[in-house]
């Protein structure tokens, strides 16, 4: 790529590029990933977006979407370089339809701005996220990202209605709208979304709200051990409570967020947590409920439940992804098994970790069967990491696919999974994806590197 | 086609071909299409289907999947000849996992019959429609069948966590499990749902399912007028009530079945009903809920609201469709529009069936904005109707399509509607569409003649 021809070209068409600071536009969250951006464009309107991608087409420059940047298979690392295209001055919530309950929004809206929006109007956007201070529609839409809250509404499809989107070469597209059944044609949207960005750039979602829950209870629960807390889940669960979320967080990963704030939680002896929340409209409802499942909790085993400050627990469950970042090294595996297997997930992941000499923490969306395995170092002179920590994430991945389940629930396949994708998918499934692509984008130009392996 | 040497090419596989009696084969539920079938195909099992996708490619024969015949848009309709691949004898419910609450199905199983498996589990399938009895669930996923509950649990597609699936040429595809949450590449299932085997031939479903709510109540409320009971249905969604259906019917739609069945319902002076349900797993936070329902029905301007015996409201519900059915003619336009547009909607629907003198009856799903505008011709020789029934029905797709809608809901594009599309979708999402088809079938052989406007 002519790096200064393609900026002035771009400028004089008014949009965006910086050609300086691009290092941040390098990496995401995944340990170790980077490339250099060559060239980043920020449009900030859909024909702009399609300029960028008339020019990439006709040039042959590879592009790059960037939405928060918060991803953690390296989705957005610009591997093959020219245009980081980041959608984060694309940040208008262009409306909030109160009547029909949908968000019409631009891509680069951070999702827990969206969140406040929808408040106003007593609405909720269902899907809640760690990222989600800093992650934006557009990658979450990518990503079909779950959550904590995906138990209850579903992952980020589940609240999709429609989008627009710009494909190579500048054609813009528009399936959906404010609309609760549709069959007209193609669901272009829900092919979309979770393409990370490798088969068109969304510009426009309409997202389906829901009326917002005044009253929220939230349960800490304490469990002598992982397995009990995890099989306590389920158990939970399958006796049809309608929980908002139920999260699994074994003790290290408590203990790694809570000295990053400087708080601590109930019952530092307890070797993992639950975290159980019912939300609902009628305030004795709520409390009727959430007192039945912490009932239910002390039958499954629980050494003991409290009704837990919301905040306080949820700081300490979000803050986890942050801790372990700030560790000399980590290792993040997505996983999702049908819930039962989850107990034996993670005890294989554990066995995987001892096997190897290195540490493993557990912690995730219990509710959804969605475990993150995070294989951290605490030390960066542990000798152990560097030969343990292949062998240790191919066990549990191999130990995924083999309970039923999929090598990423949420975070997407990116660069980090793109070589462990047939262990999931037979060649007969990946070629028929890249039939798609190549339909769209015979030149392979948008997010090239991701998804597929490499030859 | 060669259909005596095709037949002989498979039969010698030990596939079962039909070459007599093929008549019903060649049509489905809409008025007047019908082409006459070269050969009927019921493979038992997945490398069947296989097989003769093989032959399809290699020789250039048409092939048109077919599920229950219960379709509104012709989307079965072999009209360019070749084998009608029906796979109704695909029919067994493979697994009830009960503990992970997922079905594994083939295309072939009755809904009802799936329904009725679930049932014994103490588990629901949340999809329901009129043709239930008869609809196979292929078809369902084929049209991304949305029904009464979908107000509740989403339409079929919010069920189907994984496809297995026959590409022309043989292929078998495979994506998803029974996982609810999964980011391993493009999501196959989500772009197979709503393509009316164009794309694929589903061979297996994996289908979510919930937890059986033991209580269920309806209440049946009268209206004077329909247009109250249209704003009435928004009134009391809005509120939040969790219903599990909120279904609309005009007074001449439910005089035809009433007269069909032999029953009939209270208020029979009434301009229009809606029919509300309620279900939980208390029997008296139920019996609360629906009384709550009824008061908010009354204010919003109900004449009377009873607590009706659940079968019999349903049963004429369901037969709306069969009494019209029995008509001398009929027309059926299956709108959608965002919620609060329903009323104007259907105002616009009785002035489009006015202005060409002939009779319009609405019905369906209010909660969804999902409004049957089924145009009926009383007496066949009702000089009015040959020239009236092309301008009503364009006009009612105008004014769906000015409101925000799509001119189909959930019975599909098929041959009914595919001239109509290009008032919805713009040329280049019609060409993006397109270009997936020729992706994967690059002949065009796969339910050709459906869904794209003809040249």
């Amino acid at each position: 790529m002519d790096r200064k021809a393609v900026a002035e070209h771009l400028r004089a068409l008014g949009i965006e590029c910086l050609t300086e600071g691009l290092e941040p536009y390098g990496r995401d969250e995944t340990m170790d990933l980077f490339a250099a951006p060559e060239l980043v464009v920020r449009p900030r309107s859909t024909p702009e977006v399609q300029e960028v991608l008339r020019l990439a087409e006709r040039d042959g420059i590879p592009v790059t979407p960037r939405g928060g940047g918060t991803g953690k298979a390296g989705g957005c690392i610009p591997v093959r370089g020219g245009i980081v295209l980041s959608l984060e001055r694309m940040n208008r919530i262009r409306e909030i339809d109160a009547s029909n309950r949908f968000a019409v929004v631009e891509p680069g809206v951070v999702l827990w701005t969206l969140h406040e929006e929808c408040r106003k109007h007593g609405l909720l956007y269902p899907v809640d996220m760690s990222s989600g201070g800093s992650c934006e529609l557009g990658g979450n839409l990518a990503c079909d990202g779950g959550g904590e809250r995906a138990v209850k509404y579903g992952t980020t499809r589940a609240q999709v209605a429609g989008v627009e989107a710009v494909l190579m070469g500048g054609e813009v597209i528009r399936t959906g709208g404010k609309l609760r059944k549709n069959a007209a044609g193609y669901a272009l949207h829900h092919l979309i979304v979770g393409s990370e960005g490798t088969l068109a750039v969304i510009t426009e979602a309409t997202l389906r709200l829901v009326p917002l829950p005044p009253f929220r209870k939230t349960l800490l629960a304490a469990f002598a051990s992982l397995d009990r807390a995890a099989h306590a889940a389920l158990e939970v669960e399958a006796k049809g409570f309608p929980l908002s979320a139920i999260e699994l967080v074994e003790r290290a990963a408590a203990d790694l967020a809570q000295r990053m704030l400087g708080v601590v939680l109930p019952h530092p002896g307890a070797g993992a947590y639950l975290l159980a929340e019912v939300e609902g409209f009628q305030g004795g409802r709520t409390e009727e409920e959430i007192e039945a499942v912490g009932s239910a909790l002390l039958e499954s085993g629980a050494e003991e439940v409290d009704v837990a400050p919301r905040e306080k627990v949820w700081a300490v469950r979000h803050a986890i992804a942050e801790a372990i970042k700030k560790l000399p090294g980590y290792s993040a595996v997505d996983t999702v098994v049908p819930r039962t297997r989850m107990p034996e997930l993670i005890r294989r992941a554990h066995a995987a970790a001892k096997a190897n000499g290195i540490e493993v923490v557990c912690f995730g969306h219990a509710g959804d069967g969605n475990i993150h395995v995070d294989f951290i170092r605490r030390e960066a002179s542990d000798p152990r990491w560097d030969p343990g920590i292949g062998p240790a994430v191919r066990a549990v991945l191999e130990a995924t696919v083999a309970l039923g389940g999929s090598v990423t629930a949420e975070h997407g396949v990116g660069l980090l999974r793109r070589d462990d994708l047939p262990l999931q998918l037979d060649p007969a499934t990946l070629a028929a994806m890249a039939a798609l692509k190549r339909a769209w984008d015979p030149k392979g130009l948008l997010n090239p590197g991701k998804i597929w392996p490499q030859g």
